[in-house]
């Protein structure tokens, strides 16, 4: 027993990461790769609450680091907001809505792409979920008019919609469904948790009450970081104040990232508002790619032609070449890593799914060749 | 305003920390400062969800990194606990516990010495929170038999004590408390935000059901981060799964800190293991700066003899000061940080509060000569 202990504590003292310099194309990390300035303040902030040093009470009133003007005037501006504050991640954000919007027993409306911790956080305040189907098998695509009925029926709390969904990348009408939210007059949640720090986005242009983004999926933050933006007229529910503690919101429990991830999205923010501006270039960059991948023989699932880095593929061939050898599904992994490449989840082959954001077109012609390669490897 | 956003942009990009090479006395940094194995760490595993890179559904269950390991044996067993999850922070672990076991509308009950995220997530929840008192000026003690009345009385659905509290650093009879809730069949939450890392500590010597910890406040760690340790019993019911997704925790949205300040929570657990041997030498240290410190005529609060590094002291001689100088209350933060010394909330210099856990005793001998040369600069 002490031995064994011994050795889990030696294992702790020197913690590696084996994908740390390949190429990546995992789909929740893409986008959360530090900028050479959030790594320096990474150490610059590392210990504990040294984000704190000059707190008056309020994390997103500190003005050394500059939090206050980042969550008070760059956040609103970048978002397309009134009010914006800081989360531990996207879940936390939509979990802090819907326990402020609505009450055990009521009815939320959510598309059926949503990610699994939507579910999760409306379980939590015990809300029954409604869902929006998708069209699915190919394309899986989510006609937001099918909001409608389904408003008129169970007269929901709060509208949420997956822009994009991360399964298939798919971007649905966000704008359309805003008009159908002012129409019957419900507030709407938009879960850009793979858009806010991508795509150019804004939340009065989508007509929504609330826009949520994650730091580490999408804006080159340490994890675990999130945002949320919401008019202003939900500020009094969403951000409310203690009654003793008249600094202190209660949905953050007085303070959310008190640390070191928030620092990493605040150092990575010029960057990320700058690279939105190219996100032409990545679509165009997903689009060649996933038409190469085709050409292989794989086939790309989700909306085409496709506006979005996050690409789901079909890959029976691959599926073929598992049920053959040794290393069943985590034949591919192991390939691609012998490679140098980072994406499919290890022990997936049949179906897998990849993003393109970070590689630039030369390392995507390298994967596609090595996808070739594997192929001829095993045929 | 173009111009201003330049402006704002280029100071996230060069982020720096001015107290970081200082002496640090700030109570809520000591215990969080990181070691050099988790400085190591923050680099490695720095970009968004690359603790995630071999994760099958659930983060507490990732083996490599070695997670799984680092929640299930070695925390419960640091602890002294059953079972054990990682949580945002301490805050967030009081929330998710009374979440689970009460209602709105339900009592509890708690030690006035609490912080105040005690009273605020109880707010969340909507619950009533009662007060056990404190003994006032100067020594502001909690007797935990001051319990059973008010336990008689409210019945409340879980009492709380802060073991120590953050502001006098004061340790109240925990383990007779836990009798008291083991008489009452009461769930017992052990605050030991200020104690898990610094003190050896156990919740099962202690009686309790729960015991919560930071990882930013006292285990060498980023922030924010905490854990949680409890009875077996208490597993369905505060980390119950979802219904539709079986390996997700609904009070965890499925995974807590998904990121780099969990890696560093590990990282440096080796060294907080050991370094909670010596505490009796940080008590001692305590002890002899608090009575160098009142010879120089300041007046410590909260128990004598003090019996832990967290303290608080009255200085009306520096507040006397503070009325007749430019700076006001900012003259002591000012004076100090001449010195390299980094302590006292900026701006307070009536009372102030320090903690001795990370300076050796040759540093503490320059802070208390600090203090009587600044004391004799302005007589």
């Amino acid at each position: 027993m002490e031995q064994k202990s011994s050795k889990s504590l030696q294992k702790l003292s020197e913690l590696r990461r084996q994908h740390k310099s390949l190429i990546n194309l995992m789909p929740l990390q893409t986008g959360g790769m530090l900028t050479d300035a959030a790594r320096e303040a990474l150490i610059e902030f590392g210990d504990g609450y040294s984000v704190c040093d000059f707190c008056q009470g309020s994390l997103c009133n500190i003005t050394n680091p500059p939090i206050q003007e980042f969550v008070q005037e760059l956040l609103p501006h970048f978002l397309g907001c009134e009010v914006a504050t800081i989360t531990h991640g996207a879940r936390e954000a939509k979990f802090m809505v819907m326990h402020s919007l609505a009450r055990p027993g009521d009815s939320i409306l959510v598309d059926a792409n949503r990610h699994y911790t939507t579910f999760v956080a409306a379980e939590r305040v015990g809300l029954n979920v409604i869902e929006v189907p998708n069209s699915g098998y190919p394309e899986f695509k989510i006609d937001v008019n099918e909001y409608t009925p389904l408003i008129k029926k169970h007269v929901p709390k709060l509208i949420l919609l997956t822009y994009p969904d991360g399964n298939y990348g798919n971007l649905p009408d966000a704008r359309r469904l805003g008009e159908i939210a002012q129409e019957y007059d419900i507030p709407y949640v938009l879960n850009g948790a793979y858009a806010v720090g991508r795509i150019p986005i804004s939340m009065e242009e989508m007509r929504a009450d609330f826009i949520i983004g994650s730091g580490h999926k999408s804006m080159a933050s340490a994890g675990p970081a999130g945002v949320l933006g919401m008019k202003k007229k939900w500020e009094k529910t969403v951000l409310r104040k203690s009654g003793t503690y008249s600094n202190k919101e209660i949905e953050l429990l007085g303070c959310s990232i008190r640390g070191v991830p928030l620092i990493t999205l605040m150092a990575s923010f010029p960057h990320v508002k700058e690279r939105v501006q190219h996100w032409d270039e990545q679509v165009a960059k997903s689009q060649w790619f996933s038409a190469a991948l085709e050409e292989v023989g794989f086939k790309q699932l989700g909306e085409k032609p496709h506006r979005h880095d996050l690409l789901y593929f079909d890959a029976p061939m691959l599926y073929d070449i598992s049920k053959r050898v040794r290393e069943r599904g985590y034949f591919l992994y192991k390939e691609l890593k012998d490679r140098g490449i980072w994406g499919p989840q290890p022990g997936l082959a049949r179906s897998f799914k990849l993003s393109t954001f970070a590689a630039d077109r030369r390392q995507l012609g390298f994967v596609i060749d090595s996808f070739k390669t594997i192929l001829n490897k095993y045929s």
